[in-house]
């Protein structure tokens, strides 16, 4: 029996639903201060970018491009970080992350660092909205 | 007149030449205790992936893919971090860092965490050979 996709519970627990593209989900990690959107794979037991397939590889590169287009436009970041860790969460998950001089890891890297403060529920759908109604446009 | 391409300085410093790929400059860093690559497509002022066009886009995935399966059987990782950041160094790079717990930065990024120690020119000669040797059997 082939093992279904589960997404993993501290991604769970650290984001906002955004959306379900074709490959992947799109979550949204709940930072105020740092817009940080994570692209997941719905793909079961995977853990490595080069363990997945030509076909999902490319739709992969596809949404990252697509997503990092419309947070380019949304927040006019100094750089966008894009990354595969897996040190932590071992389920294959892709940081988008945009960064300005002065945001609170700047200019170390976000992951470690806390959130000194999440998103109230208005700001987060401000947020995604602004990122989507972008990935609709700039798509 | 076209701006040439030229290899970053502090790139350059912190990194052993490996090779030209037909896209990338492979680099290795001076890292002792962390084996860690990175590709910096020689495209003149280039600072984002989304910035790619696309033929160089899928040539990078193809020369990160390439790279990161020669690392995974050299090195057998944890985790393979693969990362676009430019916080520091502006110049387009991507990191490939192979991952294991007991590592000096593990479970947090590398980023940041100086090297305790370089490598010996030999050292250095036997890691890239190494993956050099991976790269013509797997790639």
């Amino acid at each position: 029996m082939k093992e279904a996709f589960e997404l993993d519970a501290r991604l769970h627990a650290d984001t906002w639903f955004v959306a379900d593209w074709p490959l992947s989900t799109l979550l949204m990690m709940d930072h105020a201060a740092i817009p940080w959107f994570i692209l997941v794979p719905r793909r079961a037991g995977l853990r490595e970018l080069h363990d997945l397939g030509s076909d999902d590889a490319a739709m992969l590169a596809r949404e990252s491009l697509v997503l990092a287009r419309a947070m380019q436009a949304a927040f006019e970041p100094q750089t966008l970080n894009v990354a595969k860790l897996g040190n932590i969460v071992g389920q294959l998950h892709l940081h988008h992350v945009a960064r300005q001089p002065g945001d609170p890891a700047w200019p170390g890297p976000v992951w470690g660092v806390p959130a000194e403060r999440g998103l109230e529920k208005n700001e987060a759908e401000d947020r995604m909205q602004r990122v989507l109604g972008l990935v609709e446009r700039l798509g």
